[in-house]
């Protein structure tokens, strides 16, 4: 037969993070491709415990179907969060509980985008998010990414131009850059959206994840009846539950419920209510704050090593949080040689090219300093700088 | 500010699945009106057990990203069986795990549909799925369900005058009539489409409850490069867990699992595994047999008190296995006001309306007979005679 699929399906860059998973499981390969949390620090005993209360309390119930919504407890947690954290007056009534953050991408898509529609993206921008949009078939402008966020003369004339639909930005250690907005560009930001009918989209995967342990007052304090804030338990408990949030004002949530209802009826009950069980149960700002320190030191690790290691001509981003730093490479140094020459050499990066919309990337590789341990770093940054030297 | 959402949010049915799940809800009420499994029937040691075995043996794993196809034993494990109860030569690699047969709904219209695209209905058809497949904008076809399944004559037409992407159809007691097709039907569906560019969307959330513990064979026996299978581990085992999948041969399979990774990565692992270790330590062909049993005695219950309590005029089907039966009230009582008298009374139905993509279903009323227990469907019955009566 003819397979007749749909235009969508055609509009899919062809993807890295499927070959990421793979290679990083090659044996003796060297990661700093994927985007794990160190799996060290996943705390299996602590959610083992929670797990055992609630087969032996309300399996049956958790074992069922449930709303679209999500667990009104684990809601609640999240909503109290936002308000101790960040001062956020945020409800229960305007989370929506999700598959990680991802399936917020293909649900705000989803809920805002027709074809030729415009989105806003940083450049680079974040690669699951440009995959996940592209199925909708919108029309990207991308706004250069700056060391403290946007570029504020390029994004406002996006935004007067364009009228975007939204605008998707990551400000707390951006993937793949691991560029922080300052609280300047914050502020810029949602003065220039303000009155408009574009959306800020604003990923918070990382906020958590400061080295520092200070948390960042997101744009949605800005601006709070036109952003939603996506978040995700995947980088600060464990990935493997896939559960997120959205956190949005009610006439969105609304359309993004009836959404996620389609795609999937709700999300994994099971794993909400053990969540929930671990949350009210242990500290996870103690927990965090520990696994963002060792990032921290982690990153530096891999910054000192860059800096010893790499042939002149070689820079990077200096992180302040999250899991991603960006090394632009020596002239003439093509990051699909990188990466292919790294592969065979027992360590893997990803190359720039797939975060970038409208081409570049071909000078940049992301590393990622969470999931592998010191020693494997320092054997692995080792790895990349003899293949780098060798290709300058 | 003004909200543009996409045009496809203009295009969703009103939703009755989450007003059903608050209803059902409601202390005092009696449910018919759900698709729940009998809460009862979950087994909720044994999904303990293996839980505690994949949190002390490889919970660090399981709680980590995985690949977006899904867990290979769990893969292999439904192979498998397709090969062991229906002679279907399944690979692992032609099985992609989601969250529950729903997200086949989401992600097979994503990779098949453009605005406009003809699909292919029973008439009734699952509600579910007219959700579903709306975000995507097709022209909705319904085929009349017959008491042995589809009008052939009317099939035939359709595929023939609008070349549908896919026909979407039940063939093992179907949601919400109940009907089974029979081996004829099955066989001139798949003669019909062979050659064509139309392809067979086989749900068969259903097939392991025939009561009589018979397996049926499958469309896809007679259409196996034509034909994708969605399945779900929700009525089997545990629906809580949102664990299905999409048995499709491999040009369409890839597809599938690009929309997949762009959706959610992949479905929630840490479940994957301990269903696993479930199946692999428990004998679910056994389990499934009792469910199944008890699940016609049930039926065989609503049926007797239907025939003895409800005023002349009225019809139903008579299920060989699955959940749900219809019900078609006498000349002039109006579903809606059962619904709403119902509710009033202390049970809770479905009116047909929702099913009908166009209009229809006034007249009748879906019935679930898995969730309520003897002696709740004894005194939900009369409740619900007792409306019938009132308004006939």
């Amino acid at each position: 037969m003819r397979h007749r699929f749909s235009a969508r399906m055609g509009r899919v860059p062809e993807s890295f993070l499927g070959e990421l998973f793979r290679v990083s499981a090659v044996p003796g390969v060297i990661s700093f491709a994927g985007g794990l949390p160190g799996s060290a620090y996943i705390d299996v005993e602590g959610l083992r415990d929670a797990a055992r209360e609630v087969f032996s309390e309300e399996g049956r119930t958790a074992l069922q179907y449930t709303t679209t919504d999500g667990y009104r407890p684990l809601r609640e947690f999240i909503a109290d969060r936002y308000h101790r954290r960040l001062g956020l007056p945020a409800t229960p009534e305007e989370i929506q509980i999700v598959n990680g953050s991802q399936q917020c991408l293909d649900l705000v898509a989803k809920i805002f985008l027709d074809p030729g529609d415009a989105v806003g993206m940083e450049r680079p921008g974040y690669l699951g998010a440009i995959e996940a949009f592209s199925l909708y078939e919108p029309v990207f402008h991308a706004v250069p990414l700056e060391d403290d966020g946007p570029d504020i003369a390029a994004f406002a004339s996006l935004v007067r131009s364009h009228a975007p639909k939204f605008f998707y930005g990551i400000p707390n250690s951006q993937n793949p850059s691991g560029v922080t907005y300052s609280e300047g560009k914050r502020r810029a930001v949602a003065e220039i959206l303000d009155g408009t009918d574009t959306v800020f989209y604003e990923d918070d995967a990382f906020g958590d994840l400061f080295f520092d342990g200070k948390p960042r007052l997101p744009v949605k304090r800005y601006l709070p009846e036109q952003t939603v804030i996506s978040g995700s338990f995947s980088k600060i408990v464990a990935p493997g539950m896939r559960i997120g949030w959205l956190y949005a004002p009610a006439p969105i949530l609304r359309e993004f419920n009836v959404a996620k209802q389609a795609a999937d009826l709700h999300s994994n009950f099971l794993c909400q209510v053990i969540l929930h069980r671990y949350l009210a149960t242990h500290d996870i700002d103690a927990h965090v704050a520990r696994v963002a320190a060792i990032y921290g030191e982690h990153c530096r690790q891999v910054c000192d090593l860059l800096d010893d290691l790499m042939p002149l001509g070689t820079t990077h981003t200096t992180p302040e949080g999250g899991m991603f730093m960006t090394v632009s490479l020596p002239a003439r140094v093509s990051s699909m040689e990188v990466f292919s020459e790294g592969i065979k050499e027992g360590v893997a990066v990803l190359p720039g090219v797939p975060f970038y919309v409208d081409g570049g990337g071909e000078d940049t590789i992301r590393l990622n300093f969470s999931a592998a341990g010191e020693e494997e770093i320092a054997e692995g940054i080792r790895r990349l700088a003899r293949v780098v030297r060798r290709l300058a």
